[in-house]
């Protein structure tokens, strides 16, 4: 309240230092549209234009303006309006100057979509396919460079955008169906004008519009709507704790104190941990949080109640617009954390079903579980993120070492059973993402030299145990990728998503024998969990691993399911006694990926380096 | 309840078999004695005899008897005692057969020591001082071996016994009181009649009796006594958790279950995960808790409530006995956890102040954190220990490899830091056991060859973050010592606990000059820290270290101390201002290690792998 009052003093200030100049047209308003009937029904417009502020605002519908902010920055007039009860149709807001001059500007409210509202999230049902899009298929060349936009094609150069896009994946839904998946979550699309490494699109110059480069909110919206048709969801990548230089925002800054100053550029210290050290020294978290990420990424100040609430309308414009299932939330951890828990919240009181996973990249789970909702751990500290996924960090970090380990105290395969212990530490362990790497990681193909008979240990575990398993596009093909060698390296182009490509890797006939190895076995496991129901909520029983074999049972009413894990370089046998607990009278069960019956009486010999997934009878 | 009942049920039947035997004096009353005025007021005597079930018991004094528990083995008799209010003196039970043949059995009330119920216990004003009493000084060579004890002396092996006592520890007081410790914990010091390696004492043949080997339970009260005249704690080593294969009840069990049978032998599998894992098998569990440590250590079983008095009583016993001010309690974490969580808490409602540290030695906080009285971690599972202090297991670690490691994102001093990051897990920090090494571990100069820089920056740490500091015997004059030489190499005996040893280190004029410069460091450092109750009490404010030096704070009111560890090979120098909020207007201070006046304008030089403790003036 503070902070507005000041600003509309500044703003008194600096409008009447500048009123002599000319008055344009409104440039932008945002949100461009809303819809009648949401839950959160005051919707705070911004009106952007060379003078705005100076022009007194009012509706010409009875509907109540609940207030009008202006700032420092006589461009921007934030005008609130309460939309309870309103119908969908045309709001008109009348624009007026002391010396007579006025406009009239449209406003729609939408209707909104069927069910919007209890819309289901992703979930452990799912399997999510993370892609980027410049690196995955080239479905448009003609939009691989746009006018106006500094970033052009130069495929030559890892770090240069390539020329993927929306229609590159829509053109390839057909393959990621058949392969199982069940949820896209591709790295962000929305306008990012910087110069350079724009492909990853996290520094955003535009974010009610999709990068003209990757097609339109159109095609956005397309791509929503034929996955829909196939029942795969999607998830967007959303940003909250920063922008990109070029934003237009950025630019003509609403406020000072829009995004952090100290003044002058400060880089954060990446070291979350001061969100929530007892000894913190303030200064080290105010850089943690309120340092940039990187120069080119200016670190907005979600303290600021203006700030905040245009992330949070930004957010739900795209869910209903883009007909979301689910958020990736980028940086989760950097941001100012009553803001973050604020948004988070806002979001999922108005899609309670929906689903939100955060980018907590911390190596404890104490620490991890720490941002998800309802945490124990959080409430320590009485906080509470409202966040209801985060990632399982520190099974990545597992399955990085596990398989080329020998068995040992806490070497192998105990690895992933001593993550699982600590279990307890989450409120909700079916709602953690369990991934072999992403686009920030090395590439699991590359750590294990792109051998198969780990890739299927590895991809066994996070397709059946507790969670929400993520794949990472290519790895179904066994692409490999360095990091050492620089981002670029761990997201290459995904073979045949460009014309005249050497190799089409979608295309089954002209896989390497390799790349048809792993794609096999990927399509199989995916497949089989689409319906798995034991997998999807069953109750994760684990057996303290021996000779590094992890056992484990999923149980769900009176299916079960074993899964044995042989992360030895010979054959193991087992005798079953040791798991009468879950056995019980199973004496015969299915194993899925050979198709072949078991019989479980006595012993179970299970080969080198592989998985089994046992159906019991 | 109804194990009691089928215990009486089996007596009744096995009595009238045996009956027709001899009948025997009372052969054991446990405890031997008791106190009036206890909170535990209800005191249940053991009388132990061949057929003593067979007699009908009674108190000539007008004193309720409570209950009188008869078990499948005739010779035990277990009887309750209500003594709230009676006064001090002695009590007359009467024992009566069939035949009429009768004696009677005094049974002392003893008069409690003066405020014994308000004792305090070790806290973050000590500095405690491990040592193992086999190996730190031989006061008594006639008790080196006893008759009826199967391990004799034997110097020449190192898992031999080399003679140590509890007259070597009293003779070296003045040594202790010199060096600065405020506390000693001894390993453990009651009988432990083992043919091998009884030199440890962790598998106990009768828990009411101090070792003749180490001396008499009257000179484990001198002990005890001359301590206290020098204002030093005294911490005994107490094992709930197993019991010798020699202990004479073992060799006549009370009752089956007195200890965990499967039947027959298994072994622990030491995974104390299982203690929390939400998705542990029930029998990995069993195998955790109920299985024995070692096949020379019955484990027991706690969940007999018979076993669980009998052990909480001891405890007291000893406490009041010999005027204890702490237990540190062996493999706390393999109890069952209900039975140590009443143990502890009939201990801590008996002596409010007193304190009890769990040997928790697990490798991440939270599992640590999980162990320390109303700890939130704990309280996901309903648990609560009612210990009031844990063991810094990972602090121990990131010490083990810090000093060798450059700077790095988790490397170095970092990891000091990220350990202290955790500490909002734990209820209570200052009731953490912070040490370089123990009994078990490999010797801190071992690990870094006697390096006498990396002492320096490894004590300073222990001695002025938050916590209590342990000290492991001999460190002080660098002894070293490699666990994988076998446990007996990192419990050498210290050079001059024996007559005739070649260098006599207790003797300043003796030691070399490698011994002298730890000795006097630590000597220096524990001197000033005894009356440093900003060291003791206050707030640490901890810094991002930058280039491997690690800066923090203690403050307590307006006394402010500050901690400069630069673990690099070169000098450092620190710009100040990053500072500014612990310095404030302070612009000098002195460092207490080389009583040098210290600037604090703009910027501190330091030296190469040094510590500076600063108190700002």
């Amino acid at each position: 309240m503070k902070q507005n009052i000041r600003n509309i003093l500044f703003s008194v200030l600096i409008s009447s230092i500048f009123s002599i100049g000319g008055y344009a047209q409104i440039e932008r308003v945002e949100p461009p549209f809303w819809w009648a009937g949401m839950n959160k029904s005051e919707i705070q417009v911004l009106f952007y234009g060379k003078n705005i502020a100076d022009y007194q605002v009012s509706l010409q519908e009875e509907i109540p303006v609940t207030g009008i902010i202006k700032t420092e920055n006589p461009n921007y007039l934030f005008v609130s309006v309460e939309t309870e009860g309103v119908a969908p149709g045309m709001l008109h807001f009348d624009f007026q100057q002391k010396n007579g001059k006025k406009f009239t500007r449209e406003y729609q409210l939408k209707s909104r979509r069927e069910n919007s509202t209890t819309r289901e999230g992703f979930n452990s049902s799912d399997v999510i396919y993370l892609l980027m899009p410049d690196r995955f298929a080239n479905g448009n060349p003609d939009n691989d460079s746009v006018e106006g936009l500094a970033d052009k094609l130069n495929r030559e150069e890892k770090g240069g955008r390539h020329g993927g896009d929306i229609q590159g994946i829509i053109n390839h839904l057909d393959y990621l169906e058949d392969l199982g998946v069940t949820a896209i979550w591709s790295t962000p699309l929305l306008e990012d004008n910087d110069p350079r490494y724009s492909y990853h699109t996290y520094a955003q110059s535009d974010v009610y519009k999709i990068d003209p480069r990757f097609g339109s909110n159109e095609d956005y919206k397309e791509l929503s709507s034929e996955l829909h048709k196939r029942d795969i969801k999607l998830v967007m990548d959303y940003v909250t704790n920063h922008w990109g230089t070029e934003h237009w925002m950025i630019k003509d800054l609403p406020t000072y104190d829009w995004v952090n100053q100290f003044p002058g550029y400060a880089q954060s210290n990446y070291r979350m941990e001061t969100q929530f050290d007892p000894h913190r020294s303030p200064r080290d978290h105010k850089y943690c949080v309120e340092g940039w990420f990187v120069r080119t990424m200016p670190d907005l100040n979600q303290e600021n109640p203006l700030v905040l609430n245009y992330l949070i309308q930004n957010a739900i414009w795209w869910i209903e617009n883009a007909n979301l299932d689910g958020f990736r939330v980028d940086t989760y951890s950097y941001n100012d954390k009553e803001g973050i828990a604020e948004w988070t919240k806002t979001i999922m009181e108005e899609y309670p079903n929906f689903n939100i996973v955060g980018e907590v990249w911390l190596h404890d789970q104490a620490q991890i579980a720490y941002w998800q909702k309802d945490s124990k751990i959080g409430a320590i500290q009485n906080y509470n993120t409202n966040l209801p996924s985060v990632m399982d960090f520190t099974l990545h970090n597992a399955v990085e070492e596990m398989f080329a380990e020998g068995g040992g105290w806490q070497r192998g395969v105990m690895k992933a059973y001593d993550n699982f212990v600590n279990d307890f530490l989450y409120p909700d362990i079916n709602n953690l993402l369990v991934f072999l790497e992403n686009h920030d990681t090395n590439r699991f193909n590359e750590i294990y030299d792109q051998n198969f008979k780990n890739y299927r240990l590895g991809l066994t575990l996070i397709a059946t145990t507790r969670g929400i398993p993520q794949l990472y596009y290519g790895s179904e093909i066994g692409m490999r990728g360095n990091k050492e060698e620089g981002d670029g390296d761990i997201r290459r182009d995904f073979p045949g998503g460009w014309a005249g490509d050497k190799v089409n890797a979608f295309n089954p006939s002209e896989r390497t024998k390799q790349q048809q190895e792993f794609h096999n076995f990927t399509k199989k496991i995916l497949n089989w969990r689409k319906s798995a129901e034991v997998i999807h909520k069953g109750k994760l029983t684990q057996y303290i691993p021996e000779n590094n074999v992890y056992v484990y049972f999923r149980t769900l009413g009176d299916k079960k399911v074993m899964v044995v894990l042989n992360n030895n370089e010979d054959e193991q046998v087992l005798d079953l006694k040791r798991f009468a607990e879950d056995l019980q009278q199973n004496t015969s069960g299915k194993e899925i990926l050979s198709e072949k019956p078991i019989n479980l009486n006595g012993e179970l010999q299970i080969d080198a380096k592989t998985p089994m997934i046992i159906e019991l009878n």
